[in-house]
């Protein structure tokens, strides 16, 4: 049960926290292992590159502290493992180079079973294919008392939502019209899928919203 | 020029607001004029069924005053004319009945030429055929110095927006999946459009977002 607590202590969330723009997409059009983001797709990720808890993770020096920096630190935090589909892993797979900024274990949903893969600075990556139910497991194991966070794409946190698996969704909503892309949420199915709004942050040049699915 | 000063006086400004999910729709799947909404599409207004100033406009009594219905009872006030598309007003017009909750000049964009509509309460809906910006400029006149309001559907709000008509867009974000329906914003183009978010105002149950696009 998600964040139960059990004989062995208190369960992490399984959240997930993710750029989106104002016509639903994660992604620019033609995403691909050589234009990870698609078009314009980094356009999403503009407000977060000048943080220092970004750059910190990517190996990088300096950068802002501010309100923004604090969620981001706070989530990377938090985070004791990774869940990601295979679409993400295949575009992100080179340019994150022998030093992933995961910093941990990192189980990718798949169809084909290959060895794990182990990087420099604690990332490593599984591959699971037991579905997503599976993949969400295998994390939760991995991470203990952490949270599980679902790094994307967005067709995963599509599937996470849809199975009930999430328990919090941290919309980073930039305010752009990427015009076409790799849509967060599209054709989801005849029912409405309830969230409550716990918490709204302004920022300049992005909205973090931050949603609990209702149950 | 939008809001500019003329000799004339100050011209209002041409505003869209709007109820949209998180998945990014502003009607449920299968609208119609037996079905205006779309199914499920009454989920995303439930936060303004409540409210005085919307319950006032359709001849009801009662309501909520709370900051949301300022809100309403604010841009309603500043609106001078009204422009929206064929599909909204086929939808509407049975459902709106004798008195609908326009009170003022509807411009109505349409590719066939039709009488003008006088109804009760104020409102005229005269069927305009030169285009999205024919549509505003008619209404601009009748608006005077009070502002224009594009009531949609979401089709109408996005050729204003892709032609640089909208000077505000009031999004009020309502945090559920509908699953299909009528998009706000679909396959935009080649380009991004790029917003400010003016103000963020959350409520229970709906968080209103404020954009002006970037010039």
């Amino acid at each position: 049960m998600p964040g139960a607590v059990t004989q062995e202590g208190t369960m992490g969330k399984v959240t997930a926290s993710i750029s989106v723009s104002l016509d639903g997409f994660v992604a620019g059009p033609g995403d691909g292992p050589d234009n990870p983001l698609g078009d314009r797709g980094e356009r999403l990720h503009q407000w977060v590159y000048g943080l220092a808890g970004w750059r910190e993770s990517h190996g990088l020096e300096g950068g802002e502290r501010n309100q923004d920096s604090d969620l981001v630190e706070d989530a990377m935090a938090r985070a004791g493992a990774f869940v990601m589909g295979r679409r993400m892993f295949d575009n992100g797979e080179e340019p994150w180079g022998d030093e992933p900024p995961f910093h941990g274990p990192v189980l990718v949903l798949t169809s084909s079973p290959r060895e794990p893969l182990v990087k420099k600075g604690g990332t490593t990556f599984t591959f699971v294919t037991d579905g997503v139910e599976g993949a969400v497991a295998q994390a939760r194991e991995a991470a203990g008392e952490k949270d599980v966070s679902v790094a994307g794409g967005g067709q995963m946190i599509q599937q996470c939502v849809r199975a009930g698996l999430l328990d919090e969704l941290q919309l980073h909503l930039v305010p752009v019209l990427l015009g076409g892309g790799v849509p967060l949420f599209r054709d989801m199915g005849e029912e409405t899928t309830e969230f409550e709004t716990a918490r709204v942050l302004d920022s300049p040049g992005v909205t973090h919203l931050l949603l609990r699915p209702a149950r």
